[in-house]
């Protein structure tokens, strides 16, 4: 048995899934039993053969060329954006076709909906190269831990931010600086914007938390806050302490306020621990479920190479499903818990703060009282010695405390005379 | 639609299986729409309920009446051993029930007759809880890589000795003291054999070698060495050195030689790599693939809550196989390679040597000499101070060499009439 398919979107990752089944598609036969046959390519711009052997594969400009051919079973939508993309998948499925994609804005963005359709016309979307790339997690969350409960988690899933973050830490550069090293290196984009402000993160955050807690998340309140801002001081500080900043994506389910939390920020955590050995380019994703305990799956985030093994992994399920005239079920990703998402304020962790002061008497006395004012406990306080401009950096942890309250201690302290500015103020989880 | 289920073997593991599906069964049926049904538990000694509710269950000590009853349609094997298992499988699969095991030793030595056996009854057999238990490995390997090519496996794959070596490396305690402690938190059995000699890692990686390499292994040549032998002076020589020993399991595909190699032993790791941050009773499973590169996946490899998450998702899978009327395809484990096992004298890897020499003139030039003569290329070489006694330890880090030419040289080096003892020999790994 041979499954027809379509690629609509012949980018880099469009490439690689061709090269992938090129190279290994007699291999792929001889575990499945069943052939893949790349039919039809769309793209607007196909004049391009990228290296390919394209000799018996039809290409067209117009991708309804795909979605109208009664053969082609399975339609992989690589063009990426939220307005044409989605028009092609909805297309696809009420055309009673399976879908995969890797499109990750759209399934935040209209993820419900997709599946809705999926479900109504009997018909598959997959994405598990949507989130973290080559790392199968849809699948380990939905297939494997399909009989367990996951309570948390914890993910670097932006493979740009950690590649930055890693340079500043290792070679004790600025975040320009690294920016820059990681753009010409190809791991960060021209216009790095929804990869450094935390966006591309919390979209992913969002997709995942969704399907691991079976319900829907407000995208408007999954919080971001990017690494642009981040001082290298704050790094070396850090560091001399025993802490690493990473990028963080974090989920939580309150079952008992039948809530859920789900947001990115920068965060210290102990460098010993397993998430912190994950560096540049990689991806991690945590898991904390009722039975399993804590697992954790690293691997590369992007690129033509890994996202391809995870698309061709979906194309795979589906043909071994139409292969046995399987119906296949669409359930895995039902959201019947209707849990509420959290507003940031509402959010407590551990803080780092850094304050820059002038020497004055006192000053340890009025941010300490500032602290307990707002019930926020310290774990660990360290005034550096002055430095060559007569300013006293004061370190501080705390224990775990609200958002809100941490903020509004912060602006207290910006008012006190003696310092000189903002303080710095990072997340720190104890993983 | 519900599925029917018999239990044969109510032990740890049964017991987490049956607790996992009362809790959380009406969740599962919510997520795949199947209900899953434990029908019968079959035991020898059925008497005790183990803290459950088994009001609803059918308990007997035949485990023929679930082979011989027509409603259930998945066993569950946890029975252990090769012998009546294997009876109970086979028996099982004739009847063209699906099967689920969490014995890893059966398949290490039936495997291949048993899928061939699954095949021809069109049944299907899993073992996803047998190798590195809650981590989805084989789902990982079969079905998110398969369209992938993976040319080596790095592993930790027995979380009694990676708790062992942890235990000596962090609290600088000998190996009877680290097993004592191991036994007393029950994280290693009463007898230890199996375990400590590297048995129960080999018949894992021979699993996973031949699923991961679609090929047979010959088991005999599978080469295991254990860590009972392991003194703690070369685990600290060796921190100081900037390494951690693991008992690692590594099997490596030579397409060019149509060969693999599967072997596990002791062997020093980079501290700083992410395998030597897997601590205590945790496994880790390193894959290198083609397309996707290096990936790794970490969990609890045993105990009965995470064991119970791979069988319950095994047991959910062939539920909606068998809901949709699916013939589950058993080609995901077929060995259409014909490839080689390699024996251990031909497998090369670098060396850690630790002597203890009496103080004595050219005693560094007698030993690289002998080395030289062998082929093998000093990559660090240190001389420690003197003892109390007055021996001198000398440490030698060597590139890749032969297993061969390094036991040869161990066997000249100890005939030198300064050298005092048996030289320690260490594999070293730059992962």
């Amino acid at each position: 048995m041979e499954i027809q398919v379509g690629i609509i979107g012949f980018g880099v990752v469009g490439r690689g899934v061709i090269a992938l089944l090129q190279e290994y598609g007699n291999l792929l036969k001889k575990r499945i039993d069943v052939g893949i046959k790349i039919k039809t390519i769309a793209d607007l711009n196909i004049k391009d053969n990228r290296g390919l052997d394209l000799t018996n594969i039809k290409l067209t400009t117009d991708y309804k060329e795909i979605i109208n051919d009664d053969e082609i079973k399975i339609v992989v939508e690589l063009v990426g954006g939220t307005t044409i993309a989605y028009n092609i998948i909805k297309e696809a499925l009420e055309a009673k076709k399976n879908v995969v994609t890797a499109n990750k804005a759209l399934i935040y963005e209209k993820g419900e909906e997709l599946f809705k359709l999926a479900r109504d016309n009997k018909s598959e979307i997959r994405f598990e190269a949507s989130v973290a790339g080559g790392i199968p997690i849809m699948k380990t969350i939905t297939e494997s831990l399909s009989g367990d409960v996951i309570t948390e988690i914890c993910a670097i899933l932006n493979g740009t931010t950690n590649f930055i973050l890693t340079k500043m830490e290792d070679e004790n550069c600025s975040f320009d600086e690294a920016l820059k090293e990681a753009q010409s290196l190809g791991f960060a984009e021209a216009d790095p914007t929804l990869d450094i402000t935390g966006g591309d993160a919390a979209h992913k955050i969002k997709v995942l938390s969704s399907i691991a807690f079976n319900t829907n998340i407000d995208k408007e309140k999954v919080y971001r806050k990017g690494i642009d801002k981040i001082q290298i001081e704050d790094i070396s500080y850090a560091k001399d302490l025993g802490y690493t900043l990473k990028l963080l994506a974090i989920a939580k389910k309150h079952d008992d306020k039948k809530s859920v939390e789900a947001h990115v920020y920068p965060t210290l955590i102990p460098s010993k621990s397993s998430i912190a050995s994950v560096k540049n380019e990689y991806n991690v994703v945590m898991l904390n479920s009722s039975y399993l305990g804590i697992s954790h799956y690293v691997g590369k985030g992007a690129g033509e190479r890994p996202t391809a093994t995870a698309i061709v992994s979906d194309i795979v399920d589906i043909s071994l499903a139409i292969s046995d005239k399987r119906e296949y079920p669409c359930h895995r990703y039902s959201s019947f818990n209707d849990y509420k998402t959290m507003d940031i304020s509402e959010i407590t962790s551990c803080f780092y703060i850094r304050l820059t002061t002038v020497e004055h008497v006192g000053i340890l006395a009025n941010i300490t009282t500032i602290l307990a004012s707002h019930d926020i406990s310290i774990s660990q306080i360290m005034q550096k010695q002055s430095t060559d401009n007569n300013t006293v950096p004061v370190i501080i942890i705390t224990h775990k405390a609200s958002e809100k309250s941490m903020i509004d201690a912060i602006d207290e302290m910006q008012k006190l005379e003696y310092v000189q500015e903002r303080p710095s103020l990072l997340h720190l989880e104890n993983i």
